[in-house]
């Protein structure tokens, strides 16, 4: 690209100005609602899990969701997860996005204030842990390490929506569709980096939504024109005429970064 | 009443061919819905219970009830508790009638087969028992002995609607408006034979409703042309010009017995 | 058996006088809840689906689930896929039964009619079909036949929960979990034959649920005498001493048969 | 007023530092609800509608709605469609607004991303249309051309609650609660300028509650003092002393136009 | 017809075992449905009503509906009217069906039992009433006697469902789609005979749904076999081959009656 | 403390940028919560109360609850009212807060402006009155005054939540738990000072909640520090080194104030 002079917008780095990323809220919303389908999945017993019906029947208590982080990945799972008639238990360290969370959730959801624990206290009695803790910018924290593994049950899945930036599971690393999970200490751990990818209808449309305005915009004016006329745009360029203008990606290759006013 | 040679229907005994007490019926929707509303009370710390709010609030979880048996009182029971927002189980031994709850009770109620090895397992986490388990015709089982005392923990709540019938906790004895609670082994008994006498508005239109039909009956067809018509009144009759034809009467204070055909 | 001088009771021939079949029920609605657990999955482009989620997104429209039969199987898939977020079409012949569930079910949840003129106008935008028609004591028709999965986009899921009566699609074929799916004309058919097998858990208790109660009454009993008392395990008594008592068992395999009051 | 040198306020100028316009709300949310109400009607056979009832009955389909803008006017059409039983989609350009509807709206409404490729694909299955796209300060866009009349089937209502600002749909024009409708392709129009006034009752009690605070104020104060202290009643001064101080009104009048400063 | 020695069978004396007249429900669906959509246009100020939206808006109460009979009829128009968000009051004499009722209504229905007493004290703040009592076999009582008009404010609309029975207010007669309503006291009456015949896209499916099984069965066996497997058939023989085989309709003729034995 | 040199934050003086107090909204949350629960007991009628059930029964009206403010006490309150089946309705000056209060409260919850008129008018037919109105750091107004207790039934309860700020209802006065009740005019007024108090389990929970991220800054970074990194810390500063740095605390006790800058 460097070579082709190449004008370069990063949909990661395309940023409002309050602070959110537009272009990857679509996927986080799909990875949300995918992450229990998964998790329901990898907890069949042939998949290697307990072989728990996430819902239960009459007469026999349903699963215990945990999911950690109330996000948008995490709303969105907490959704899905009480939609099967699971015992669904979010966490956050927002108590105003968990009181937010409590007032429009199902019922079958309760909200926990995070804590390393209040989460050790609720893993003995969890069938299915989502992951989706993100820090902008910054590595995931590793909510469950290696050791608390034993305070699960054999078969219990660990679904690590937060991979990509690391995961938030201390023995998490990178899955793919086709061999998406791995067992350590008897625990499942499902941590597929693009989730989104096995859904691409669903997935392509939401992120078009996203994109289109974007698109046309730079399409009616001009790159420079968007870029001025939208800071969020203006954010999403990385490379300009095959210099680079954001500084970590620059950082990372050892190359010559050039502020974007330049 | 023999010397007055009554003629005396009695509520508890006018009986629909089906086998249920309609006049019995609205006590019981009034009783389940109270036992929410004392067990609440009962558990706050004044009142010698754990300190627990039903509902919790976000980030803290809410308590957990445990109503044993899912006929008129414990469906009442069950609607009322989810309404806080406290997390409920519901056992019964029929498991049509769990699965009929289960399609419409609200989603944090869990339905679970009534049994010994069950309800043992759930005591230890339990804040709030609803005892409401009623076997027409037949004393009330105790479905929590004096020795499952000790699983729960100090401040729990047992709620005994069966009282009337013998109550379905071993250490159950009846108790009243002024002086509703004891607690053995730090346990909260609460076990008012007439729980519906606090709120008399509500019970006496709620009686009334299901008595005026029979009344109006009675006096446009007289007593004996309407127990001819509707054979609930007929079982009803105990007592015809002071002869006792209600057998379970006459054979507990040793009177002769006439059957109402007579 | 014969040999052995056995005596025989099957679960799928214990009867209520109602005619419904206790021992099968719990296993019904394990698998008309999984059934929306295994068609989302194989919906996943890399499961040979279409690539869509069956909740779609915000600005994305959820995916079309069509059930066919709202028995047992059909309510419980309907519940299902309706708390994904997904559109579901129930189908049935009884109106009364539409009534009912219009009345408990999601908003998301329309009832149709069951017709073949109905189900073709269906097809072309379903993406995912559950077969959960079963005719007591005959086999299940086919309501898909072969020419009509010409009507479906590819990638479409059928769902077949009645493969064990001999399926309601012309096309199926019973499958296993280790290889549940094939493909014909582009739509993915699953019919495994023992879809509550993935969830032992969850399967086991709620059989025993329904079982234990017979088991206590043969133990306690002895076997006589409990079916003398109890119609619906004396219709369970398939061999009595070596004797076949079933006639259709008998005829299946041209051996003696004997009625169960001799 | 001019010569009588008044001092004027206008409702519609009256705005909030956030930009919303307090004394407009309440008609909306009266429109929103009465759109549906509206369309309910004019689907009647009789007012020359498809003869479709919005809910439909057990066994048959209900009927479709499409919600094209997701403002105060769009969502409350969206709860009131929601709650005949019809199946409702609500379009929006803003992915944020449809998120955060997509968490409250009842469960037979879906969200659709805004696109005229998106209103195309719906019409040919749309009963009822309700247009409730405003930009403020500027003309409603056609979202329905005349052309776009002929997707759509004879006898579905297109209802224009931004008649006011132009109205949404190409082909409409002012209609009066006296005569509502007119057909155009067979389409039912309904574009009722005044939609509130149907319903005086509720209408004058919504608008008092938005504006009694206002008049206090004044009456308080004395609008100079009143306005000085309240940005909001500040912008809703068009006239002072016979003066106009609101440019649009001047310009549109060719009369002189005053700072409200000065 | 009797010249024609026609077989004939009536829609409305086809009766299943259990009383109830499977043709005529799915009318009774629609016209509990549109009851309350005719009685929220009604209530519009230019077709004479109160001019209240039932709904009301954020900050405004919303109208007060009043179904008297729990049919249904009177199901279907709770549903509706609950959906639109007015606080609704559904009375009936069977306390059974009230129980069922508030097991399964919207929250904002209240259950009463029904006697002249409560309907007397709820008419002064209901500003739409819904008649739908219907005795089969027997004239419908008046709910609503003239004089108790007076207890309701000038606007109210009372919608008779009933008229075809002889309606359920006493100053109820019949009236038309294209002529409505008509006002007594203030009061509007609207009583409209056909009803469903407003929407006939809705009512020909639901109404075809009901007959298709049957005109199928008649076509198949012919209609002798068929009445005589099905006695739901056999008692919609109202005339066979120009003899009057119907009681009531002989009777109401002076025509000779045979019975269908014969 | 002056004499001890104490550094002092106070809870309640620790306030965010917003304006909001973040110790003080978790014991509202309870507050709220439990003022149903203390409303519902002292509706009883040994409690002094009308004897009337806040939910009612199927056939029997339930009880109606006027909730006077919908800040953090109020939609609490709310919530917990309508689960138990009341016909609640909600009051505030603030329409945008009646707004997004109408979207997300159970259907059973009216919102209504507030206004004199418009409480004069609910509380003839009001069961149950809680006070929830809070003007940071003004005194409480009086809503209900001692005049309007006439408008009201005897056994009519208050529940004054705002006590601690000198009450909303002018015959308020301070009581506990240990007497928590008087009668005024025959209106039962509870007014506990520090309801929370009754579930220190809840409570302790919820407040540490809310703390402990605090008191982790304080004890990782000294006060100094933390309160210059934090303003939400600083603000909670009463005391330094035993000079009062709270003016309003300066000022009642006649003692000198410095600035926490100095």
């Amino acid at each position: 690209m460097i070579k082709a002079k190449a004008i370069c917008l990063a949909y990661e780095t395309v940023k409002l100005p309050n602070g959110s990323l537009p272009l990857l809220i679509p996927m986080s919303e799909v990875a949300g609602r995918m992450s229990i389908q998964e998790g329901s999945r990898f907890l069949e017993k042939p998949q290697l899990g307990k072989g728990i019906l996430l819902g239960g029947v009459p007469g026999v208590k349903p699963a215990k969701v945990l999911i950690l982080g109330a996000g948008t990945v995490g709303i969105n799972a907490a959704f899905t997860a009480a939609g099967t008639g699971a015992e669904v238990t979010i966490t956050d360290i927002s108590l105003p996005r968990l009181r937010y969370l409590d007032t429009i959730l199902p019922k079958n959801v309760k909200t926990l204030f995070s804590s390393e624990h209040n989460i050790r206290a609720e893993l003995p009695t969890t069938d299915l842990v989502i992951g989706s803790v993100l820090i902008t910018g910054d590595r995931t924290p590793h909510l469950i390490t290696k050791d608390m593994l034993k305070l699960m049950k054999p078969g219990t899945v660990l679904v690590d929506v937060a991979i990509d930036q690391g995961g938030c599971f201390e023995t998490s690393h990178a899955t793919t569709h086709t061999d998406p999970v791995y067992v350590i200490d008897g625990i499942v751990h499902y941590a597929v980096a693009n989730i989104p990818g096995a859904v691409p209808y669903t997935s392509t449309l939401a992120l078009t939504n996203a994109t289109i305005p974007y698109a046309i915009k730079l399409a009616d004016l001009g790159w420079k024109k968007a870029c001025k006329e939208d800071s969020a745009l203006a954010s999403g360029l990385d490379m300009i005429n095959g210099k680079i203008t954001f500084k970590a990606v620059a950082d990372i290759y050892g190359l010559p970064y050039e502020p974007v006013e330049l």
